[in-house]
């Protein structure tokens, strides 16, 4: 089995011969409307393996954790997890930065942000792979953490504030990559922080009557 | 000309000959290039006229004017500067409400939103059509307007507060029509507009720092 394992790698390593290739497409089919269906939490690695007709050891070998499996469903440049990782860690009021700051480090990001732009394309296009993204990366990854932060400071408001927040970045996503706004679309990096900042302390913070 | 005008009036009326459409595709497969390049006040009739190859009269006969050629480029359902007229008009303060009532008026009217929904998911799609979309429908109809109300407020400061609102109110059409995130997808029309009021209200007068 060790053995079996190793030439697999290698092959993975070294471009995979077209059979291998398909396994691995196979699982990552198979996988997509479980997500979708029943959501991060409730898909196992087992049922996965049912639906796609291999054996469990496979998808670990080819993806290793549920998690690495869910991100390569969604062809994601990055890790979510580990963007908002700590994220609730620090004094409360600086949170609207430390969030801003995250949220900057990908989709203000030249390596990481073109990647995203064609996933959030992608996902456009096509309503069965907008139902992973929204379902699971927005809601489980962002909208989730901020959900906890918010609901401790004041659970009768956390909901409008995270509608705030995930719609105020959302229309900074679209005006600035996808529709290529203008101010919005031409504003450095730093300008769009000193922008934003504000914003997202009054929606998390501020009045909202 | 006058009889000529009415034998065309009644193709058009009773279903166009091929003929008659391809001149009607033609001028405004000029004209898109020139409002993309030129932007809305620089395009001239004439020059689309010259541009397809036809006489302008054919252009005020299909089209009627400028604006009317401007909106079938763009094969919007709406009428924009129908939706944003009287805008400045009131008073100040109830400028975020009228604002947001407009919006509301075409996003969640579901005899208008779906049409919406389709320009903007091809202006997505191919960038050339992205491009008169963002530069005339959003500047020229919606940040413009706003802009000269902005300006009259506090000329330092209206910039940045067209930035928040456009790209607040671009989030809200995303979450809630392109990638249906929750809670902003469920929302009623009446529970969207309470959200969205004091939002708007602080990006128009609020504090920016």
């Amino acid at each position: 089995m060790a053995a079996w394992g190793e030439e697999q790698e290698m092959a993975v390593r070294t471009g995979r011969r077209p059979g291998q290739q398909d396994t691995r497409q196979e699982i990552l089919d198979a996988a997509r409307p479980l997500f979708a269906e029943l959501g991060y939490a409730r898909t196992s690695m087992r049922a996965v393996a049912r639906e796609a007709g291999v054996d469990p050891a496979l998808i670990h070998h080819y993806f290793g954790t549920k998690e690495g499996l869910f991100q390569a469903t969604l062809e994601l440049p990055i890790d979510p997890t580990a963007v908002l990782e700590g994220l609730p860690d620090g004094p409360v009021e600086e949170l609207p930065a430390r969030l801003l700051d995250r949220f900057l480090s990908v989709w203000d990001n030249p390596e990481v942000s073109p990647a995203m732009i064609s996933v959030l394309r992608r996902a456009l296009d096509d309503p069965q792979k907008a139902e992973p993204l929204r379902r699971n990366v927005v809601q489980q990854f962002i909208a989730e953490p901020l959900r906890q932060i918010l609901h401790e400071l004041d659970p009768s408001t956390a909901d409008q504030r995270i509608s705030l927040l995930v719609t105020q970045l959302m229309g900074v996503i679209m005006s600035r990559h996808l529709v290529g706004l203008e101010p919005v679309a031409s504003l450095t990096t730093d300008q769009l922080r000193e922008l934003l900042l504000p914003a997202l302390a009054h929606h998390m913070f501020g009045d909202l009557s």
